[in-house]
């Protein structure tokens, strides 16, 4: 490990020049006048895989953007065979004003590197290829079987992956997942996720009169749609801040005491969490902490309403529909769909009779839970503990991450979320940048990680 | 009276062509990008008086849209002097994709004018016009006074007319006010309203966390303005459909045992009306009818929600802002300010401590209720009795008509409402339309009502 450790370090500069070189292809996967730039991007990463000694490197066409598959399985059958995961194309730019260097000029900055992309996901992608590329040119050989597969489409529901897949079984079989697209706890604190949450997202339709009518010529008669949605979703919540829909915990998985006692640890400061958002005051479900709500149980939010009158003044109409966008965030054992039922049953039991309503589902993700042991996520604890100098922390993610959930339930292997951003890396926003060290300890951490993993 | 009926028969053609040029001007007063058009629109009716033998003509701006004023008064000072109030202004038009025509390319079908503005006020405001000509046409002169007060800001709440009325009290002064904007009980039912609604037209703006956050990242911690918005409106009204509001019934002056039995006997069929509007029921406050309800009876509905994602698909964000318009319809003796007040303090006591909550009043008028006798209604009276060949009801309305007020404390002159549209006519809603029968019955009863006025 030392000879690679030196080689990474010599090596740097190099690094840091085809990073860059990476990094300006402006791979904007939603954005149809870039898919020339998806195309050459999949094709420049290609090429470099090869250039880092992977034995095959291939571009596979999608209905979408292609997808980069590279492989390096010399290790022989005994040998654990790992599976690298991550995506070359990008988010848009704008507002493009508020960059302070152009978001494909990438600049270094203050120990940071700046660009779109730089921390979602190009740069955390690029230190796996560097420590492959290490432990080839210092070894001649990987001590594992490593596969990559790295998508055009992330950033826009990696609509053709799940498809991909399916089609590939054999090719993308492996012992374990490796994906580096979360980011750490904090500064200098390395952290494993072993949770995600799952997403349940409903829309509810309310239709009251026929059409449109003046609110003084009809108002007090008939039930306003606006105000029967308002009655509805004030009933989704308890004046416990739980979720009032029946049997909406049934298949929850309680935090074990272990895991109360490590979320207790982690540092975390609910006064500057509250002073940051600018709000008078936090909320959540009774008897869990700030950052349990975050992460550790469900929840359900109003992602938008809409209905009647909202421009600029005064308009007395008593609106003929009124809708809201809902979601919730679910934790394992729930069942995106079981849920989308109780909701539903439950919306329509509890709607006014003087409304009709309807209850659409518009998408869902199952949450997921890995084991913190395990194969792959000791590698990941050892190489972290030795890259970072201390122990990680294992977290839960809030969000969701749906190609987790098609790895685990299309390739049966368990993944590790083993990322080296930073919070406040403004990934999806102006400046988005990349810290160098998490970089640079980034690459040797992954190194250590394919290393252990032969152990 | 023969003469001006065969009169008004014979130019009924060009009547049509001159109202449908009127209701051509998108003369919407809330629209900033529409005020050349109000402007448009105060000139064409100024021109168009002088056109019909009016003895002035003028147009007055104010810090708003300008006012319309037109005088006749060559009656001599014994004869009473009679002031029409009528407003040029129209609703807005959204939702446009709603509309079987243009808006504002008047058509002509099954017997009636559909545009905006043709029953909400300018088709009714027209009638009376041609009243006018047809009687200077035929007698060269008028049996009264005639007033026309025509203003271009009655659908954003009349700002500036109360200024203009007291900046112009000998100008205006008159014995009787005449209003043609309320609709007629039903088709071929006359009837004269004695009673509107006043208006308490609030905005509550929620605010949560200072910027739109992640759902999945943070939901769960805090306050969702959407959630609390919601929550805060349902407590608006009580299980009874009575409004929660402390103190909000305090001075509301109950319907007399008689008034109550002319409310019976009036022609109303509920199981028609939700048939006709489409609902699975109706509610309303507990222990009052539906005709009690939409006109006898203060309300309070919900106008418009605005916050969060509202495009298609779904966006996991938990919004910075929320916010809703919501209005009171207020009867005698409730007073908007008052309203405003006890409706501020319940909202800030009942909103929840995690969010910031503002509210703010966006306008406001009081309810008007007059006695049913009197020179002017005794003149309306007759006058629509021999033109629909049937007594009128006597009603309340539930919309507001706030410058009634303004006449009854100001000019110390009683207001008639006698109306020529149909409750059905969408005013305020797509496909606004206006009954070509009423329109000349119309033009008919107003000319016997300025005859009978002089008697």
């Amino acid at each position: 490990m030392e000879n690679i450790q030196a080689y990474l370090t010599s090596n740097q500069d190099r690094f840091i020049k085809e990073l860059i070189e990476f990094l300006s292809i402006p791979s904007i996967s939603t954005a149809p006048e870039h898919n020339s730039d998806v195309a050459y991007c999949g094709n420049w990463l290609k090429e470099h895989l090869s250039s880092i000694g992977m034995k095959t490197s291939t571009v596979y066409a999608t209905a979408g953007h292609p997808i980069v598959y590279a492989e390096h399985c010399e290790a022989g059958p005994e040998a654990p065979t790992v599976l690298f995961y991550g995506h070359y194309d990008v988010q848009p730019i704008d507002p493009l004003h508020l960059w302070t260097n152009p978001p494909f000029e990438p600049t270094l900055r203050d120990g940071k590197i700046f660009a779109r992309g730089s921390t979602d996901d190009k740069g955390q992608v690029f230190l796996h290829c560097k420590a492959i590329e290490a432990m080839l040119a210092v070894n001649g050989t990987l001590p594992i079987n490593v596969k990559m597969l790295i998508e055009g489409e992330e950033e826009i529901g990696s609509i053709h992956l799940e498809h991909f897949i399916r089609e590939h079984l054999d090719l993308l079989s492996c012992d374990t997942v490796v994906v580096s697209d979360t980011p750490l706890y904090g500064p200098g604190m390395p952290s494993l996720c072993y949770g995600l949450r799952g997403l349940c997202y409903m829309e509810v339709h309310v239709t009251g009169p026929n059409r449109d009518l003046h609110s003084g010529s009809y108002g007090g008669s008939i039930s306003n749609p606006l105000q029967a949605l308002c009655e509805i979703i004030a009933k989704l919540k308890d004046s416990y801040g739980r979720i009032a829909i029946p049997g909406f915990y049934d298949n929850v998985k309680e935090l074990t005491d272990e895991e109360r006692l490590d979320y207790s640890r982690l540092p975390f400061n609910a006064e500057e969490f509250r002073k940051g958002l600018d709000v008078p005051g936090l909320c959540g479900e009774y008897g869990y902490t700030t950052l349990e709500h975050i992460s550790a149980r469900p929840t359900l939010d109003v992602n938008g309403i809409i209905g009647g009158f909202t421009g600029i003044g005064a308009k007395t109409v008593l609106p003929s529909k009124a809708s809201a966008k809902i979601s919730m965030r679910l934790v394992a054992n729930q069942d995106t769909l079981d849920i989308a039922s109780k909701f539903t049953s439950y919306v329509e039991a509890i709607a006014p009779p003087t409304v009709q309503v309807e209850v659409e589902n518009l998408h869902g993700a199952n949450p997921v839970l890995v084991e913190k042991t395990g194969r792959g996520m000791n590698a990941a604890k050892k190489a972290l503990q030795e890259a970072y100098g201390r122990e990680p922390y294992f977290t839960r993610e809030g969000g969701s991450i749906p190609v987790c959930l098609l790895f685990d339930t299309i390739l049966k292997a368990p993944t590790v979320l083993m990322g080296f951003g930073l919070q406040d890396e403004n990934a999806h926003s102006p400046d988005e940048h990349f810290s160098l060290d998490n970089f640079r300890i980034g690459m040797y951490a992954s190194s250590l990680f394919y290393n252990y993993l032969a152990e």
